[in-house]
């Protein structure tokens, strides 16, 4: 799992060169169908890639996007209309059925359909239109971690292409070098991760961008660690589940410079008056001011995940190391995971 | 609490009768301008109406169904284009400024707007198109629970007016007799809280139109007895989260009888060999048997969730007065909450 961590920066380098002409392709597609509906079916990590296109294709590109309900398709066969949609399915290996299924009936529909998968000779990848490729090399670990990477710069240069900006493009070509010095961090995440070693569960927060690492960050430690870790919006945890917080209670968090960081130092004093133990993964100073700061490189806030999850999961890492856990053989996983 | 999670099969008995002019207003608005996407801005428990929504609707009527991103309208400013969609807001309050905000955009987007509130003269209400009132009649309690029943019934008359079936309708005169029915098993729930004191985290399952129950039973959970209750589609549990699974760990599940439940009765005995403590709600005697088992009145399953949601209410509702905890002052949080 650490090697492959470490091949994330040269992976998505190669892909920003390697993917481009099948995404312009797809942004042709959806320019000339005039389509403003996104569906994505995905599971697991790369359903995270799919929370980062709600944000980045609705904030810079004007998508709604939706996440599949694959169920419809798989077991209750009362798929939606998908016509007039594009449909996206994200699998590493490209073999779960319920993905499948999911673009199978749009396909069948006529609507576009897109698999963005690691195995281009999956069956994911014969049910689709097209195939973008996360050429990434073989992921031998269980937890995925290049992959992931590769998967949201696939939907990062989608937004770029449908946005037609040089400038975006710029900003993507320097995203591998960011991730380096994300990695670059690793020595002061594992003593942030050896302190929090005794941890069993947490709350992992984020807005908007930023969601999609939360949200990645949480099934890493459950993965990697047991530990059961919570995501939350931000906003969403003040409706309900901030009553989970009291004295020593863990809370991690990711805060990018931006319009939503006023609001998570706003929220982590309330935790930190009720005696939570916060970690902060941040590329603002305020911020991480607000309990053990982990310093992120800065980016554009559009494409901060690509290096936010970085520490995210070296921490997950060193975690497990410090339990005494084998990061390469997670409890009762396998790596590919096929779901009806 | 207790008394207002009493009154919901009243609730949603008048709400059928008092609230189906205006669905059918909608479900008119949704064919003639050939609308096939819904976005629903929402938070908290409100939220899991919306998810109800994206499978009854889905299922039923065809529609690709968004939740909102309200952090781009309210925070970066950069909200999607909604025009051609309808747009709902679900709030009791009515008044969280984030979820007020998407409904401001799409309107002055020229996309019809759905305020669903308990709070006629509220900002949400002043902000949309049209209102549907929950009729729920005070709710003091901090955890909702009678707007909860009163938000899904209205999607699910939503749902009904959109396909136009009379035996829709018919279904859904029945759900106040279910709901009475599922009251009634509160001395089973009772003793299965008290059982389960002990438990500090737990994981709560379900796949398809239960979903919602799902994620509401654990968010009821966190709020009252301070449990760390992670929701998950049963599909999505296997690609990661169950490595959290040992020796005693607790599982909670809702299996309604119909396409998903061969699946989750499978997934139990996965889980059961490896030890978890399973809680199971179900109108199906095989998936009772896969632990301690509560029993659901059988009602169709695009209505499970009406009747479901109501022994995990009085659940957590126990389970906090087992734990010694008030249930009607539940820690940090306010009736109201504002996010922007």
């Amino acid at each position: 799992m650490r090697t492959e961590l470490g091949e994330s920066p040269d992976v998505v380098e190669r892909l920003l060169a390697a993917a481009r002409p099948t995404v312009q392709a797809v942004a042709r597609t959806v320019h000339d169908g005039g389509i403003r509906t996104v569906v994505i079916a995905a599971r697991g990590t790369s359903d995270h890639a799919a929370v980062y296109a709600q944000y980045v294709l609705g904030a810079r590109n004007g998508l709604i996007v939706a996440p599949a309900t694959p169920s419809l398709s798989s077991l209750y066969d009362r798929p939606p209309r998908f016509d007039g949609t594009l449909v996206l399915g994200i699998s590493q290996s490209g073999s779960s059925p319920d993905v499948i299924s999911v673009l199978g009936d749009a396909r069948s529909q006529g609507a576009p359909t897109v698999a963005i998968t690691n195995e281009p000779d999956s069956e994911l990848a014969l049910a689709a239109d097209r195939v973008i490729e996360l050429g990434a090399g073989p992921e031998r670990a269980v937890a995925a971690t290049k992959t992931y990477l590769a998967e949201i710069a696939i939907v990062a240069m989608l937004s770029a292409a449908l946005s037609g900006e040089a400038a975006s493009w710029s900003e993507l070509a320097a995203a591998p070098d960011a991730m380096r010095a994300a990695l670059a961090t690793e020595a002061a995440v594992e003593r942030a991760a050896a302190a929090l070693g005794g941890i069993e569960e947490c709350i992992v927060l984020a807005r908007g961008y930023q969601y999609a690492t939360a949200r990645e960050w949480a099934l890493k430690l459950k993965e990697l660690t047991h530990v059961v870790a919570d995501p939350y919006s931000s906003a969403d945890f003040r409706h309900g589940p901030i009553a989970l917080v009291e004295q020593g209670f863990p809370v991690l968090a990711v805060a990018s410079a931006g319009p939503a960081v006023a609001g998570m130092i706003e929220l982590l004093d309330v935790l930190a008056s009720r005696g939570a133990e916060i970690l902060v993964l941040s590329d603002d100073a305020g911020a991480r001011e607000r309990g053990t700061g982990l310093e992120l490189p800065a980016q554009p806030e559009w494409l901060s995940p690509l290096a936010a999850i970085i520490p995210a999961q070296l921490f997950a890492y060193h975690l497990a190391l410090a339990k005494g856990l084998d990061p390469d053989a997670p409890r009762n996983l396998t790596k590919v995971t096929r779901t009806v």
